[in-house]
């Protein structure tokens, strides 16, 4: 049986960090996105009957089970598919450095968007210079300084954040070290360079066979002004 | 054996969607913020070492387990005290639910500190303004409007998020819309007119007598202008 994710077409947003587990995992899915209808079947499962009503994409189907929250669809795919360890002392690490990246995402999400999601970036640029400066001279040196922490203080050594073994917390780094290379290359590009371990991990998780392929198929959307990391070169404070 | 639950002294903050829990459960805690030395404590627990050093406050301590980030305590605590359903659709929606309650809790937050955490809010009212009005407008009633619709589609009757029984998400959306009230009045008030299942889960979960009496002890902090939630008139677009 095949997973369905649903996520707004045109671009990654946060359900990239699911297509990244199910593809690691090999896992067969339905990327409703990227059907003709797609938009219209994400709206119609939003405002559609159920008792599990998601209050935002990304969402994933598992025949009848719905769960949507990106941290929370990590949570059911990790012991399915390897992308965890065993354990729940490791499991529940794995979740809170999980939940630390979904923080950093929205932080980064709205360097662009400080006043209203539902205004265009063009509508609070004033705004978004002030809130991308702190983010990118304080906020993602922080970030990245604990992941690398974290790294460096794991007993079975800086490769992976969570035990001796990939987990889901490392392929979400991957994609927030990609997408911070995409939307701030200056600031991001210093804040690597104190993170060592952190760059080590975006470029181990790049070669992953599955990863790998995966970035070179034309399911890899490219990044763009649309997704939560987009180049402003005004917001790049480097 | 007793819970360490770590938080910065003198205010709720998240540590309070924790401090509900334990109320709720019976369970013993330690809560060090309130001791002497509470902030020291707290200075040296983020910067020791150790395998699992945390991001952030709030840190529950039990035994030799570190867990932080307040949804992943709550993920700890749930199954341990009879705070959550059981089988793992319920808790997955359950933290589904939780998740999406920190989400409308950091939207509160940066209505204050719409710029950078790091500032003061005098530094940055032209922009907390500007944030504000639209989280009073748009984004409190689109959170509470989901909860109200989570709970009129529980096959289990409107009284609770989860299932038939009270679950950790129900004592923080007891907590997100008393903070709504005391920092929006006018805002939360017509917010919750239109959202009545979420007011009278309010009223019950106040109602369980370990919660009744937590309330009533000093060990509730009153809300105040360093939390989360903060009354600043000029915020409240009612």
């Amino acid at each position: 049986m095949s997973y369905w994710l649903f996520y707004w077409p045109g671009l990654q947003g946060r359900g990239e960090f699911v297509r990244l587990a199910l593809e690691e995992a090999g896992a067969p899915y339905r990327d409703v996105a990227r059907e003709a209808d797609g938009a219209d079947a994400m709206t119609a499962l939003l405002s559609g009957p159920g008792p599990h009503p998601p209050f935002a994409p990304p969402v994933l189907r598992d025949g009848d089970v719905l769960v949507a929250q990106t941290a929370a669809i990590l949570l059911y795919l990790g012991p399915r598919h390897g992308l965890v360890g065993a354990g729940e002392a490791e499991r529940i690490w794995t979740h809170q450095i999980q939940l630390t990246i979904a923080d950093a995402v929205t932080e980064v999400h709205d360097t662009h968007h400080p006043v209203a999601t539902g205004l265009y970036y063009e509508d609070q640029k004033p705004e978004a210079a002030r809130r991308a400066e702190d983010v990118c001279r304080s906020r993602i040196p922080k970030f990245l300084g604990w992941f690398e922490r974290v790294l460096a203080a794991n007993p079975s050594g800086p490769d992976w954040l969570a035990g001796d073994r990939l987990s889901y917390a490392d392929l979400s780094l991957f994609q927030l070290v990609a997408g911070l290379r995409y939307a701030f290359p200056k600031a991001a590009a210093r804040a690597l360079d104190a993170t060592p371990h952190v760059a080590a991990l975006h470029d181990r998780v790049s070669e992953r066979p599955r990863i790998a392929a995966y970035l070179a198929s034309d399911r890899r959307q490219p990044f763009n002004e649309q997704g939560i990391f987009r180049r402003y070169p005004e917001l790049d404070f480097g």
